[in-house]
């Protein structure tokens, strides 16, 4: 198995390929009876969408999620939902004329000798961050259910190289800052810093480089209690799916790294009482003690790579004639794929989330 | 689900609570027919075990893990093999009078709430450092099936707060160094930091506080070829196995967050034909390109927070009477759980590596 | 989750309703490589879409399988093969004007009440038999691979009423008399019975009533060793695939119920070597002991029901106004599913096969 | 994998040979803070124990299972409940001198070839029906938290050879008749046939030969909308889970193969308004319908093989020499398996439809 999870009795299942005909995915397990809100999902799915900087709006016309099964007059159904992504672009390559240089950073190399050379090369094929469009149109889904359950989450870029928003406050960022953030074109808590993060990423453009970054995530409004211990708590589903997302190389939930460099007497949260319900002072759990909701806000860190695709000449391999090569990639790529990338991480996030509430 | 995962045809269940009869660990899917070191398997488990320093042996003589199936005479049988250890010292807490007082760091309210106020609290039950102790059997029986099939694997203690070890070469560390590194008392490196590191955790005991680490794991001799994109990859699976391991906040790959100020000529690493093989000159990827191996060595590293308990006043809640307290927490707990954490690091990631290859 | 199954490594999750856009499945784990001969993948199908006696050709045009992903110029990609069939009939219901009168023998009150009132009651929605046709795409893909493994499989109507076939040879049956019976328009071995297996279905739909049957399926060239003991065998992989075929109500595996009128002495299968290979001179274990194949042929039989829709007035129930009613079910309805359920009960248990050989 | 099975989020995982050090069970996922009859459990599995007739107690003071985890002071913590019966006999086959012969309709042979000619072939191994003896316990617990739901189940012996007991009345069994009929020693409706039963058996152990039967299971109580379509239903689950108890060879639901005899007008079951409720005039559909509760009661039959041990020579091989050999196999065994797999049945039954209203 690849490209499907499994958690508990929600099922998740994303297929396609670049230059395929179609991408899509089907989400079995979800509750008969709530409604959509059809636009919403798509303004949740145009946050991945190509950008063109001055547009007025961010609704994306390409792109568009097609249910065929699984919701009727904008009610989930109960029963598997599908949703098939046509790819319009897929005449633009030719199978047969396919480079086998591997490209740095990308699975070329690696997908080749995972599938005895038989994948489908032409785009990145399956491994294409195209193929976070369904994982987003599902992430999309599982927000609405989440907040029809009074749980909110979000997600905004923390930096970008030297370029640093402010955190989220893990003990009191709320559902209202959450929708704030990520419906800003660059989701950012403090819009001030986005001109220099927007002359961060040209300038790699202008230096035919690339990028990466972090992003934060937050879930404000699940009850204590929800997880487990050991293999099947909150972070090990997140993480799980997190991965999925393509350039994805690290997670942290809490305090996260910085715990190697802190006394036990500052990491520890001190418990409290607070309008009769009990919360901590301080949120370095990140929510999550012993894989179980504590009730504070779930806050999680990752650290997206810069996008390997770049125009700069780099030394490679041909993999099929075990010759070396200099490899020039064409095209136009993201100098940075960190802000279209938020919504994935929210995605892949909310699904692991909403598989303990359904 | 709580303490179970399934990784393919690999399933690993795990039991027990602190001060219950025992613990334990069933492990479903091994291969028939491979002779087990078993006095290997103790020199592993005892990497763990509670350390009097100063002696001479490694060699614990509790915690016996007994093969009650699935191994006759050395040899595994292919059948579910459980091990059973007795806990000794069950005696020690009287159910009845457990503190309802939450211990800041510990999951102790968290778990009171997801099971209804009856999972068993006396010594953090089924949340305890203890329940490691199975998963450390079950990452030492992985480690020599691995071990049969060319993979090494093995782990060090990258930092104590200041003090830091070495890197590994991620793109030179070889068997050889894993298995040294791996067999010394404090893991590391660089030996010559151990004073340092000593040091470190005697200055937080004596400040009746702890402190957390960073862990660096690596194997050597997969192939490349080996995993999946998105969901059940190799990052997807050994997450979701090292989040199970206690006081874990964080995982990265390769890089994982030095990528956030990365530039992608930077962080891409070229690919070029060294004795015949496909290689990459850095491995800024740590082994896994789309889920999937690259052949070079998998890398990454693990933030442990620091030990919860400690001597220290805290203010926290007695979660039954809704009352804020003050807690002292008695007893002996180590300043550091680092050092006995790098086994259970290393059990949890050979176990979702050898879910790929049995 | 509901209707996706995981064995092992291979996932399949099927999707769609009777009166959606489309029905479909994903295919996960399936290896690359491998050439599909899509014509026989068409041919495979036809034989589960509806019949007109009479016509020469048994190729439908309608219910195309579109495979938007994992298959490049004919050649599996081993990344998730998806298939979707569009609803061409889709306009035929009104969403609004839906009854509320529960069918006897079909899902639609336990559908409405598992998923609140909420899942597709047009044409039975996702309970419809029209989501076979993915399942059955599905199947001829897992015949072709097991084929090029050497397993060849197949089923034909055992009996409909007192309309009885032959049974396969359990100790002979070969791959040339499965390829044989499976192409026959009506599945038999011994087609002297075809007409009076007509006459009885005749006879039924003259009566405005309907009737169901026994199917006979059976496997060759699966190499001794295969499946697990307990919950993860053959028989328990093979029965949780097939009970997802609408309207199966048994399975028993070689002499099946008859064991219970056996001596031992008579049902035990005496071993012996044949041509210098272990083989049993009789097959009442159906070609598995403890969930593991022999290397004798797999057979089962499974009992499906008459179906439910017949045009005869039926007492029944409207479940939403909790009040007695008469029910006269209008439109074509075939007499008998058995004949187009026989390749649903081969894609079932071919997939369920596929997942211990890939 | 193997022994263990995981539905939705309970996982059941068995571990143990007949000769090994113990035979055990752990169960992942059951609710935290449910009191459980421990003394009610040793009654239900002193139903499979070995029986001595004539004996006044059913209570077996053998096979005792010890609970090391999950239960504290007789209530469930709903972490993992893990409990280890120790095998006492282990002492008396010496395992070099085993024999190599197949013994006819064992998995000796089979699980030789699967496990690389490593599993513990003593006494049968882990293919022994000593294993269910966890089950039983498992199904035991089960049996008790569904009981404290409101839904109640049971099992007798339909037949055996020709000695048949009555039918559950499909529409009308009750929790009281449940829980009286399976207090029996031999667990009939009509006691009457007990002697003819008891004739039955004696005269096949009296031939040196063995007797197998049919089993009835029936579920009450449970509400209309528990389950799924397709691959993940009731009917899935619980076939998947009973195949998983050696000698079974089939298994079918409500009027299961009889279906393939009856017209759909009376195979159907018309819907009325009992006090109320939606309920059928009759059952055939055993309370299933699209893999949902209909809220009728769950009714299924499976069949079980004669006992493959039988003192009467048989001709066989010895797979390691490759030759044809007699074989005669001594000790005591089971003239009939049937009414010990009663429980056994029972308990893959109770955990399946456990994993729906935990």
């Amino acid at each position: 198995m690849s490209s499907a999870f499994k958690f508990g009795e929600l099922s998740v299942s994303i297929f396609g390929e670049s230059h395929g005909k179609a991408i899509g995915v089907v989400i079995d397990g979800l509750p008969g009876g709530i409604g959509i809100d059809f636009d919403a999902v798509l303004d949740f799915m145009a946050r991945r969408a190509p950008k063109k900087d001055g547009t007025s709006t961010m609704r994306s016309e390409k792109d568009f999620p097609n249910v065929v099964s699984g919701m009727v007059d904008g009610v989930l159904t109960g029963t598997p939902l599908c949703a098939v992504i046509q790819n319009t672009d897929q005449h633009s390559a030719d199978y047969k004329s396919v480079s086998h240089l591997a490209r740095p950073g990308h699975a070329d190399y690696t997908g080749y000798v995972r599938y005895n050379g038989s994948n489908d090369l032409r785009g990145g094929g399956h491994f294409s961050g195209r193929i976070t469009a369904p994982l987003v149109f599902a992430g999309a889904i599982a927000s609405q259910i989440l907040e029809s359950k009074g749980i909110t989450t979000g997600a905004h870029i923390l930096s970008i190289m030297d370029a640093g928003d402010e955190r989220f406050d893990p003990v009191n960022v709320n559902a209202e800052q959450l929708k704030q953030v990520r419906s800003r074109y660059l989701p950012l808590i403090n819009t001030d810093v986005e001109q220099q993060m927007r002359d961060v990423i040209a300038d790699a453009a202008a230096k035919l480089d690339s990028v990466g970054g972090i992003i934060e995530y937050a879930a404000v409004g699940l009850p204590a209690g929800i997880g487990s211990p050991m293999f099947d708590g909150i972070e090990n589903r997140i993480s799980q799916a997190v991965f999925g997302v393509p350039a994805v190389k690290g997670i942290e939930f809490g305090a996260g790294f910085d715990v190697a460099n802190m006394y036990g007497s500052n990491n520890n949260d001190e418990f409290c009482i607070e309008n009769g319900e009990i919360r901590t002072r301080t949120n370095n759990h990140g929510g999550i003690l012993g894989g179980i909701t504590s009730g504070m806000p779930i806050v999680f860190h990752v650290a997206m790579k810069p996008t390997p695709s770049i125009a700069r000449l780099q030394k490679t391999v041909d993999y099929t004639t075990m010759t070396e090569e200099t490899l020039g990639i064409k095209g136009r790529h993201d100098p940075c794929i960190v802000p279209r990338a938020v919504p994935c991480i929210e995605s892949a996030a909310n699904l692991a989330i909403l598989s303990y509430v359904i």
